[in-house]
């Protein structure tokens, strides 16, 4: 069988991370046995999201203009700054509805062994950013993972050399589980960053 | 945030099969933070896939040509014509070596609840196939899923009444199970103890 264009379809949903040759391979035929209109409509999404998304100046997040709308609203509080690795993170703190500050979004986190550095997650940027005379507050929410966690701890040193406030989420039990239920490492976080 | 495009990115992402919200999410940061390549890659592969790719002639998998290079190998056996769900379950047969004759590919399986009928299943165009006075022995090789077995009776019937040789894939495939998930010796032996 000729199969390049159909090969090269897998090779490419391939690349999508999570996605496997078998998972690669049901997808295609999805799209091309019962999904046309979606498999159209996945290319010109691309083609748009390339040309169109770029990073805000400010905040460093995806977003169609120069600077976004968050960093652009002012009713938000210009003196805090929530520091976070992704736009998913950045989103799942807006949904608490208990943030009214500004964000940076690192768009990664600090990763020696991927060849993620400094430069990589524009820590400069987020310096600059700090100390715009403003922000009196950064509070770094970079995930509670290993390499979230030595991101923090690296970012919170530069943050405090130039003279800013940083706080750090706290660790502890998810609100409505039980101690029976939460891991040990959680738990023992917990009583370290008790109030 | 103005994030039309990439909201479109990951509602287009969302339609693919076995893909939610967050996988979704996670795809297009992936492909606008670190594969830009691939995202572009995707989408051409899109393209090409829907503009070449068609269905052949004769067995009905998916080939770039009027008729698939399976269908034209002269050392193929014509005399036997193996039924399969999807082209991934041909693949799964050719890989075992233990199989020479040609495919029918159903590119799907009877599902009324679905509304797939005998027409979405090209049940006509097999039957057509298969009297073509050279094959002699239709193998069904549907997934011993419940739609499998139903669509291999169904298809069984309509066959053994075009007074055709009718055969099943039988042990060793384990009931309730897809073929493109069963190890290579497991569909050798099926092939050699068909019913
Ligand atoms: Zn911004
Ligand atoms: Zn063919």
């Amino acid at each position: 069988m000729s199969r390049s264009a159909l090969d090269a379809l897998v090779e490419a949903l391939r690349r999508l991370p999570g996605v496997g040759p078998k998972s690669a391979s049901r997808m295609a035929f999805h799209l091309l046995q019962h999904d046309q209109e979606g498999a159209r409509l996945l290319a010109r999404a691309l083609d748009a999201a390339l040309e169109r998304v770029r990073h805000c100046r400010r905040c460093n997040t995806f977003t169609e203009h120069e600077v976004c709308e968050t960093c652009l609203d002012p009713q938000r509080d210009a003196t805090q700054l929530c520091v976070v690795e992704t736009p998913a993170d950045q989103a799942a703190v807006e949904r608490t509805g208990s943030y009214k500050g500004l964000y940076f979004v690192l768009m990664g986190r600090l990763s020696p062994l991927d060849g993620i550095g400094p430069r990589e997650i524009a820590m400069q940027r987020l310096f600059e950013r700090a100390t715009d005379g403003q922000v009196r507050e950064v509070i770094v929410a970079t995930n509670f993972t290993a390499e979230g966690e030595a991101t923090a701890h690296v970012l919170a040193e530069g943050l405090k050399a130039q003279g800013l406030r940083v706080t750090r989420l706290a660790r502890g039990v998810p609100v409505g589980s039980e101690l029976e239920y939460v891991d040990l490492g959680t738990i023992a976080h917990a009583l370290v960053d008790r109030r």
